[in-house]
């Protein structure tokens, strides 16, 4: 039956232009057509190829990422490729590889934190490949507190060079990505010291291979560090383990743009602001909403071909139900479905974000940069703890089926949790918007004016005792309905935190034991930018035929599954009452009905190709069973009828060659 | 430092007696005797040795498997094992294997559903091992709605046979543990039809295998269905896929206690009651809540002994924090603690009503069996939810480490996490339980008694309308005011949603409506039967220092972190004010300390070996780092410094053998 589309039937029940929400998607026409083309130049490589990753042994497994990579490298060249291009041919091999590091942060490191000089002098060599890098942060035993790193990197004024080393186990580098096998340069973070005297943390340029052999340049134990979560997943890259034995390097490859050691050892600062590192951190965590948003969706997009293909219970014309018409699974689904497309448009705005903040850093204008770093790092947080729940919600969403790893849904889970973790452990980001927030309430009565994302709060007063004006459930619809509900509630719990801590003698202590119901109030802010940057979005000018009602349709879903999931906030900050609360919920159950039959198209307006997607339930043509059983018998389990170990373990067991006892 | 330990601080800090605590978890001296003895023996025994599951080929792991399970059976008979005492063993090997599906689910279906001649004739068979068995009910097309099962048993009258049939591709009998490369026989479900006529699903014995060669028999395919999520994890088990092309049986191998298909083909019920199969339902899913407490527990004592090993931020006495001491890091730490105990006592207590539902079938007692069957349902379903989330949770507190292997997080998730759709797709149980519950509430005003778990909705008028009395922090301490707050919600819950159905002139409709509440509802109805079968736990003598007053604490952390978590619910309920709900929170976060100092004694009572616990984070000394450190370089990977590939793939990248385009 190739050829055959199994979801014809649910595809022309679309309401709406899927060719027009794929560009919306993309972020424009031309996004949409880059992305579009080099994701079928990737699919249609067999170099590329993935589905095999799962019965790769580990070293045949990496073998195989640094093929892909040196093919994509390859590639990139024959095809003259453009950076744009080059950039989402790597995505959309979709394969975790040392290349990640070197262009995503070894590169933005020297970028960021690299004199001119310096820039001049590593770029060309990492934007040419002849030198690879990553990026050497984490310790065994440090990690959130940057601060507390031990490597030292000690200036030697006899030699003009620093000495880098590791004084102790805790001390050595473990994590970084690139580093175990690969990587010739690492940018190093150490404690600096000169003259005796310890200045922080500080990065280093440090060669750790050889370039002739790859051998590990003298005073270096470098290595990988072992399995990680899942099969395939994160293991084809060599996270690594890094030991400095009194290794020395050049004093000019101290990162020196924002402080500096002379030639005589004198530590000092540059006149360029030590805030332009946040800028890079803005960067950065934008990538990773961006990302969220894609993972999320793929898992989405899996979820819902798949529940629209299987059938349980119940009977239309002598089949049974689709699965995806019953509530529960909308109840389940929808809400995630809302939430990647809410992800990206939040995705597409910090990118803006991130334009602004660089424009006004070099204005030499600081004042938003606080509030857009507290902004970025709560994002990042939410998203990511979102998307990963999310894809294993949309696993269990898949039943027994989901737990294949044909499914696709396994490797999407274990390659994407880390986000949750790296770049800032997302408990600790919530901490540092917390603190961001009471200083804002702290600093209200003295009438400085909350800027950004939190500029509802200058209207403090009002939202401390407006009173919701929801009569019906349609009442939920308004965006200022749920623009103040949600503003209301944000202030309200910032303002209780800030109130209670107010009753310790010790802020500190204060912050220590509220923290929990402080981390409550940071979400209850991110909360609001996602759906207030999602109902800005739809007050843009959207084309293409039932576009921007579809649009409306998930915001709904997306704001009133948030109301009805944190019911409790709502209630005890008074901002609804319990009545609103279950018209929000009927609303929000007749806006699934309004997403059921748009749902395929909302998914597919993605755009994913089934190599991308990678996942049998997902495929697009939706003829899954046949699939999954063709795919069954590729498992080496199945190369021999009988399988090895039967003549030692299991005939001597039926033989009864072991006599029983007292069984 | 062999044999410091590291803990020794943290354990002289507990305010209880250990030793006591641990009989407690255990269940009686006895159990603790031998499950300690038993778990020993298999960590001492290097067969049994796990740490190398992730780096083993699927195939390599399999024979493993089967070699642990032909060695376990050897000990089993060397050491004249009891009944118990083998369980017991196979549970500590802790790798799934197809001996769990032959004493799981083989041999308890042929003594609940065989006549006494079919258990004479095969069970022996299957306690001496001479047949190995399998349970294969699930079809490629069809799971949770058993009655769609598409696989045929035609009776043929003339030669006194069944002829089993897999008429489509669906049809395909699809995920049986054991199935795919062990079993020699298997319970197989299939539609039974005599005379053209369908008489619903029933089970026969096939036998699938040569008890000569293993070889299949003739009209059966058989493999496995290939990788599952994670490495090592469940891919030690064959789940499998069979097809039957027309494979005829005796008659005597249908299993025929309930029903029966005579020598002419007649298909007669026989008097012993259908309901015979909720017993064995209630067995099944009552060692699954047994099982949840125990994979719950173990990610807990992982969690738990990380985060008093892991310092950030901070400073005490020179050293950063341990981490357990931040609020953040308790309150998501505690209420896991505190459910893992939960679900210990809710676990035995569903022992207890097995026995008692079991003595009432006996004496033709049917009434309790409805109640008893959505209460296991119902538990089944929280309990699982609840720690697959608790595992996921356990590895995020752990920061990046919890995300290697040897952490022991991913693969306990990995391996666990299917229980919430096995058994009963968790969803579909709790829509099963509201179906109940509805009911229940729609039989009150008939004057219809209540019975068991449900017995609190006899007091609905009263739960209706009472109201919280707390005034302050410590009432919430109070086991009756905590019963009626979890009462009247459960009830409200219910009633409200009787009254909304009610409003639909066709009551399936509304069901299908309003079910992502009613699945709320059965939410709330389940965790009140944790709640007060822990709070009943504490009713009882409790001895040993300490101990009891432990447990109160816990059982606190358990009760108000669920009113936390679930305040919507009480709010909107009006079972307490607003006030209230942050006079529970404030109660709560002084428990946390109270549980503090006592929480690595806490888990060390659930007495696990390092073998079992299969985690260095969660090593017993607590002598993480060197551990970590030395078990990379373990990795395949590290076999050579320099990569194989790095000739093919890495030098001619860095070597410009590939030459630049436009980059
Ligand atoms: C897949 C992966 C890739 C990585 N790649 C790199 C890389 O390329 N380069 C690199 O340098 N590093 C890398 N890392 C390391 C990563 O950046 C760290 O793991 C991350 O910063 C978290 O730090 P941690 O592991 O020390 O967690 P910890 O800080 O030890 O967290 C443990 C627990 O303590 C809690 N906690 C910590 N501090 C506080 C606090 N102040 N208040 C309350 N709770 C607290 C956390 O919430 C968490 O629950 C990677 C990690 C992973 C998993
Ligand atoms: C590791 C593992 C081991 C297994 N071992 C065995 C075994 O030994 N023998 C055996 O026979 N089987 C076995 N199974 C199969 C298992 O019993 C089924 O997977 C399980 O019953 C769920 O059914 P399903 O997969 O068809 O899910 P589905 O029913 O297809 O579920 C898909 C989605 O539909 C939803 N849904 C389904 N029906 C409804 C409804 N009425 N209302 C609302 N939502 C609904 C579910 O909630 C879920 O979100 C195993 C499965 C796994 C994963
Ligand atoms: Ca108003």
């Amino acid at each position: 039956m190739e050829g055959v589309d199994y979801h014809a039937d649910e595809r022309s029940k679309a309401e709406f232009d899927v060719e027009a929400m794929k560009i919306v998607w993309a972020g424009s026409r031309h996004v949409l057509e880059v992305s579009d083309r080099i994701a079928r130049l990737v699919a249609s490589d067999p170099v590329f190829r993935k589905d095999n990753r799962a019965i790769l042994s580990r070293k045949e497994l990496f073998k195989n990422t640094l093929k892909k990579a040196a093919h994509a490298w390859k590639r990139i060249i024959e095809l003259r490729l453009s950076e744009e291009e080059a950039s989402k041919l790597r995505n959309s091999v979709d394969e975790p590889a040392y290349t990640d590091l070197h262009w995503g942060m070894f590169v933005p490191a020297i970028k960021g934190q690299g004199t001119e000089e310096q820039q001049q002098k590593w770029l060309p060599l990492a934007y040419r490949m002849q030198i690879i890098g990553c990026y050497a942060q984490t310790e065994l035993g440090h990690g959130s507190n940057v601060q507390g790193l031990e490597t030292t990197a000690t200036f030697d004024p006899q030699t003009d060079e620093f000495v880098i080393h590791s004084p102790t186990l805790t001390s050595s580098k473990w994590w970084p990505g690139g580093l175990g096998k690969v990587s010739t340069h690492a940018v190093v973070y150490a404690r600096l010291i000169t003259d005796g005297e310890d200045h922080g943390i500080h990065g280093f340029i440090v060669q750790l291979r050889s370039l002739d052999d790859h051998s590990p340049l003298p005073g270096i134990t470098v290595g990988d560090i072992g399995m990680k979560f899942g099969s395939g997943a994160y293991n084809t890259m060599d996270n690594g383990v890094l030991r400095f034995d009194q290794v020395r390097i050049p004093r000019n490859q101290m990162l020196m743009r924002v402080s500096q050691v002379t030639r005589e050892g004198k530590y000092v600062q540059s006149n360029v602001p030590r805030q332009l590192i946040y800028g890079t951190m803005v960067y950065v965590r934008q990538t990773i909403v961006a990302d969220a948003s894609t993972a999320l969706s793929r898992a989405v997009c899996i979820a819902t071909r798949y529940s629209c293909v299987r059938r349980q219970f119940g009977s239309q014309n002598g089949l049974e139900t689709q699965v995806i018409d019953y509530k529960t699974q909308q109840s389940r689904l929808f809400p995630l479905l809302a939430s990647a497309y809410a992800f990206r448009f939040v995705g597409e705005w910090l990118k803006w974000l991130y334009t602004d903040v660089t424009q006004r850093l070099q204005a030499n204008d600081f004042s938003t940069l606080p509030e857009a770093h507290a902004c970025t790092a709560g994002l990042k947080s939410i998203t990511t703890t979102a998307t990963a729940d999310g894809i294993e919600e949309c696993r269990k969403l898949c039943g027994g089926h989901g737990y294949l790893h044909c499914s696709g849904l396994p490797e999407l889970f274990a390659v994407y949790i880390p986000a949750c973790t790296y770049e800032g452990d997302n408990i600790v980001l919530l901490l540092q918007v917390a603190r961001f927030l009471v200083k804002t309430v702290s600093q209200l009565p003295s009438g400085k004016k909350p800027v950004g994302t939190t500029a509802y709060m200058g209207r403090a007063e009002h939202l401390l005792q407006c009173r919701c004006d929801v009569q019906r459930a349609e009442d939920w619809l308004k965006p200022n309905v749920i623009l103040e509900a949600f503003e209301a509630r944000a202030t309200r719990m910032s303002v209780a935190c800030a109130k209670n801590l107010s009753k310790f003698s010790n802020p500190e202590d204060g912050f220590a034991e509220l923290s929990a119901d402080l981390v409550e109030a940071a979400v209850a802010h991110c909360q609001l930018i996602v759906v207030s940057k999602f109902i800005e979005k739809l007050q843009q000018d959207i084309p293409g035929k039932g576009v921007k009602r579809q649009l409306e349709i998930l915001c709904g879903v997306y704001t009133l599954h948030l109301i009805h999931k944190h019911l409790g906030d709502f209630l005890s900050t008074g901002c609804i009452t319990p009545k609103q609360g279950s018209l929000a919920n009927e609303q929000l159950r007749s806006l699934y009905a309004q997403v059921r039959p748009n749902a395929i198209t909302l998914v597919d307006a993605f755009n994913y190709t089934d190599h991308y997607l990678g996942s049998i339930l997902g495929c697009y043509d939706g003829n899954v069973y046949p699939k999954l059983y063709d795919e069954a018998w590729k498992d080496p389990l199945n190369d021999t009828v009988v399988p090895d170990g039967y003549h030692e373990y299991i005939r001597p067991l039926l033989k009864q060659q072991l006599r029983t006892a007292r069984l």
